[in-house]
């Protein structure tokens, strides 16, 4: 798993940073998350192909998540793109975007599916054979989705050499990698976990933009691998997280502790301030394993 | 008159270089001619103070044309913009706008004038005592216009030799500027041009994108200081004017060479170009006087 991030800040602009929008690479799959103004021309500089991306995951309808979309599909459509498209987002954006296809006359040449999201409790909104995606309900102005991006689990490993000195026939490796026990060349049953190894351990992003400080999030981003939450603020102005529902940036790390992730990736920076470095300071007093969003970083999962 | 060049592609995103978003500095005015995607990042760019943008003037609802005026709005609200904004645009607009605005819970704290276009003979859509903005009807796949700015004329200015000599009391000065003959002390009446010079010739401002090829326009861009005209294609690609509705650079040439202009501004390339000098030297074999739109630019006009 690898994530890109495409831009990281907050809604006003800045010369030279961008706002939210992110690719995870899970399973051959490129997830793109949120797609504020300018995340075409990003992917262009981070070199990411457009046909790569088949699904869109958008967290809410703030202009700095989505304004770009609606650019991004009609730079598909000028490509001609024949690859279908699914974007999951909550309800509205498909009026949106059709709204602005109709006035400008210009339909799209590949099949395009909304995916309109209402629910206020955690939902599964995609599922193949190697991911898992859920929505993580969170707290903001508007209805907003966070999302938890699965890998499922692998298959065990075979341990060649317990299964040579079992003398175990080929026929069982299927049946040895899912976990069953098998029998011997002598008729003996023997214990999976005699002669195999666990898979490795499956791995899961969850993203967390934007939202105010809240505990109900923890089941549903409980020990993931990496958690990306938002923290506008530093603690001198966490007085305007109540109004806003952003967070600042020990809160972030409160919920990286008590979800017990692996590691904290800090971001959605409110543009008044330079030194991101306070970010990672502040979220340090409280949880170890911090990272800074930048845009056009990579971050190895 | 200074025209700044924002951005001068054509739809897809290229990296570093921004569609048509275009501000004529005119009598005090900063208007903002279409807004692509990125417009807000080019502005702060170019160091355009964001509360000096009044009015905003929208070719088309193509993409590439508006997709940066919903980013740029919200930001006006996000930094609590006081002073009122208009915007003159195609019917349509105000309803993508405000859809957006209602999904996202984020209406305006400004006024804010959505002045829609629906004619398709040239009016008059802006006037104040300097300056006057009139459509131009432009032939594009969708509803289009181009824009004329034009100074008011000013006033005549005095001859003080001319005038001492003749002994005219100051109190006709203004009657003079205005144009009117006027007494002299012993009663005379004094021709007014034997008095005053010519005002410095008022200068005008024709923006044209996206168009085919149409003499229509010839009378209303007529002896235009400056034209900008859409060259999106060079001579080989001719065969796509057609469909596309678009222009070549030889073409834009031919207009502003029937229209007598005073220079020609091309722009809107197609992204496969690379070397834009070509654009240039097309044009200048039927108009002499030929600049090249630039990402950055600024021209006084």
């Amino acid at each position: 798993m690898k994530l890109n991030i495409l831009g990281c800040n907050s809604a006003t602009p800045k010369i030279n940073s961008y706002p939210t929008a992110q690719v995870l690479e899970i399973k051959n799959h490129m997830f793109l998350i949120d797609c504020g103004e300018g995340t075409q021309v990003q992917l262009r500089k981070m070199k990411i192909k457009f046909n790569r991306i088949k699904h869109i995951f958008i967290s809410h309808l703030h202009g700095d998540h989505y304004f770009g979309l609606v650019g991004l599909i009609s730079t598909f459509r000028l490509l001609t793109r024949e690859t279908e498209l699914h974007i999951y987002a909550p309800k509205g954006l498909k009026e949106v975007i059709t709204l602005q296809m109709k006035l400008s006359q210009s339909w799209t040449n590949f099949p395009l599916y909304f995916h309109e999201l209402t629910s206020k409790t955690s939902e599964l909104i995609y599922e193949d054979e190697q991911v898992e995606v859920h929505t993580i309900p969170l707290d903001h102005r508007v209805y907003t989705n966070g999302f938890l991006f699965k890998e499922k689990p692998g298959e065990r490993k075979l341990d060649m050499n317990a299964i040579l000195n079992e003398d175990i026939d080929v026929a069982y490796y299927r049946k040895l990698k899912q976990g069953g026990d098998v029998p011997d060349n002598d008729g003996n049953l023997i214990k999976n976990d005699s002669v195999t190894k666990p898979p490795t351990p499956a791995k899961s992003y969850a993203f967390c933009s934007d939202t105010k400080y809240s505990e109900q999030i923890l089941p549903i981003i409980d020990k993931a691998t990496l958690l990306y939450h938002e923290s506008t603020f530093l603690e001198k102005h966490k007085h305007l997280c109540d109004q806003t529902k952003h967070s600042t940036a020990i809160q972030a790390a409160t919920i990286a502790k008590k979800a017990e992730v692996n590691t904290l990736l800090l971001g959605h920076y409110s543009t008044r301030y330079f030194d991101l470095n306070e970010f990672k300071e502040e979220a340090k007093t409280v949880f170890d394993n911090v990272l800074l969003a930048k845009d056009g970083k990579v971050i190895e999962i």
